[in-house]
């Protein structure tokens, strides 16, 4: 392989989240299903918004928080989405850029705001959200540029990405781009209402494009429509060359050709808002893989960045991922 | 005393805090004098967001963060202040209105925008404030009205509502109609260098208007401009009805009259970000206060709120302040 710019290159919704403590009774009274992400118009999310406490505002976006995880652990990232030019945009874009992240993105200028998720999390530390897409819909084949994805070694894509309709193209552009130049394709399903949405697209597309596919329990039983974790495990086997399957408390699982690892869960002191917690994992499982890791260490880095997200408030890292690697693995990245 | 809709109305500058850790070394760099609030145009703002790291999103501004206090104690709060009609000023308004706080001032709908303040906090806790007052600088008298103030048994000001020009006539207008109504005013000296900008001004409102006084040691010494903390007690007493002074670690001194009250700070875990510690300090007190404690229970109430201010990134409440005193002193205050 030639010598890269990017370690990863991630393309996703461009958004800001709106984070807010709530209950069972609040998700409940407003139909709201637990630990799942709906997309809701302007209208649904101000009017929702109005029904919500007082928040706190912090850039988010899938695949957007996996290079911020990426970035942490000292891999060199770029992110492709769509923002608007208004001060939430100007917030995405300079949280991306601040963190050493290379995002190029034009903005568009008028039409939809910069999108938001409203972003639920209950006493039980799980977080629901409901997406207003605003800008996202904007992103095209046109935003991605054959120069930037050969410049990475791996491109991520986030599956939410199929919710916008031209995304699509934009996706689809990116595969092709990233093998035709002889680079990797990433894949996380991002949710499993999202894999309901869009399963025989997603199917088709860890088949055709996938090398490295991220999914949850959930997610990877949706897609392949089993009723354990066991069957889903024998489905995607062989589909691509490495899967990994994360399963919460439990930790991951890396199917790869015949080998297949299985790393437990890092220790936590407190959980107190699981919000981008497979965002994390995908970014410290990439940040090693880029790095030449075995797929053991990789996981293990997986696990870390995912432990750190899920104790405190918001998905992107607030502690250093690379020095916590490093305390935790005695392993330098810098 | 007739039967008032508000306990506490509060009016001030309504800024979106951009909260960011940063070090000693940047502060310096950038000529940052550590632990003080400094103005800044929409350029100079603009700028330094381009040299700090990712931030977090807040609604903050002093006299706000102070009426969300009360509301957090189960005081009945108003707040009147200036944004835009902008995505910050949305987030703003909501967050006032969320936590129960009448907020009904007329935003602006074009001009500058909401004002923003970017708070560095270096890892001794400390915060250093950058302030582009935006859209603040368009309060101005036809945004208080008589019915509103003689609504609230204390209208509360910050200090800081003299750097915006128009500000200064709706606060002496706010005085004027609070002491028709037999109502009683409230003012935070806010930070020293404020005091530097405005001394006889301040030292002037408060023989006229001021029955609550609020101020740090520096602030109050700043005023008096004498060498120690004592000279400022003496120089200050007389001159309102009560003042409250706070001294960090040390806790504070209430002067009211020929009484003197002494209350140690409550013990923090681990302090994070002193971002409102004053202003919190201010709504534990007028929250007891208005409700008729006597001065060392009002000024206990205080340091709960202080000590909730500084144990988390951002100036409002993340605890439910009623609780905490439920808890630390046996009184329920619902």
């Amino acid at each position: 392989m030639t010598d890269t710019q990017f370690d990863v290159l991630a393309i996703g919704n461009a958004i800001v989240d709106i984070l807010v403590y709530t209950d069972d009774r609040f998700l409940n009274t407003h139909g709201l299903i637990k630990g799942t992400m709906g997309l809701v118009d302007l209208d649904a999310s101000c009017a929702l918004y109005d029904k919500v406490g007082a928040a706190l505002e912090r850039s988010g976006g899938s695949a957007a928080n996996t290079i911020a995880g990426v970035a942490s652990l000292g891999g060199r990232g770029a992110f492709i989405g769509k923002v608007c030019d208004d001060q939430l945009g100007r917030v995405f874009s300079h949280d991306m850029r601040a963190i050493g992240v290379y995002f190029e993105t034009a903005p568009t200028i008028e039409g939809a705001a910069t999108a938001t998720s409203i972003v639920l999390v209950t006493p039980d530390a799980e977080r629901t959200m409901q997406t207003y897409l605003g800008a996202c819909v904007e992103l095209s084949p046109d935003d991605v540029s054959a120069e930037e994805i050969s410049a990475a070694q791996v491109t991520y894509l986030e599956g939410y990405l199929w919710d916008p309709p031209a995304a699509k193209q934009a996706f689809i552009k990116a595969a092709e781009l990233a093998h035709n130049a002889g680079r990797e394709i990433s894949l996380s399903l991002s949710d499993p209402f999202c894999v309901d949405r869009h399963r025989a697209d997603f199917a088709e597309l860890v088949d055709r494009y996938v090398d490295i596919l991220f999914a949850n329990e959930e997610e990877i039983m949706s897609l392949y429509q089993v009723e354990s974790f066991d069957e889903a495990l024998a489905a995607v086997r062989g589909r691509c060359k490495i899967a990994a399957l994360t399963r919460n408390a439990e930790g991951c699982v890396i199917v790869s050709g015949n080998e297949l690892c299985t790393v437990v869960a890092e220790t936590v002191d407190e959980v107190v808002d699981t919000t981008g917690a497979g965002d994390a994992f995908a970014a410290g499982f990439l940040a090693g893989y880029t790095r030449g890791c075995d797929l053991p260490t990789s996981a293990r880095m997986a696990n870390i960045a995912a432990g750190e997200a899920i104790s405190h408030l918001g998905a992107r890292p607030e502690a250093c991922l690379a020095d916590m690697v490093v305390e935790r693995m005695g392993r330098n990245l810098r």
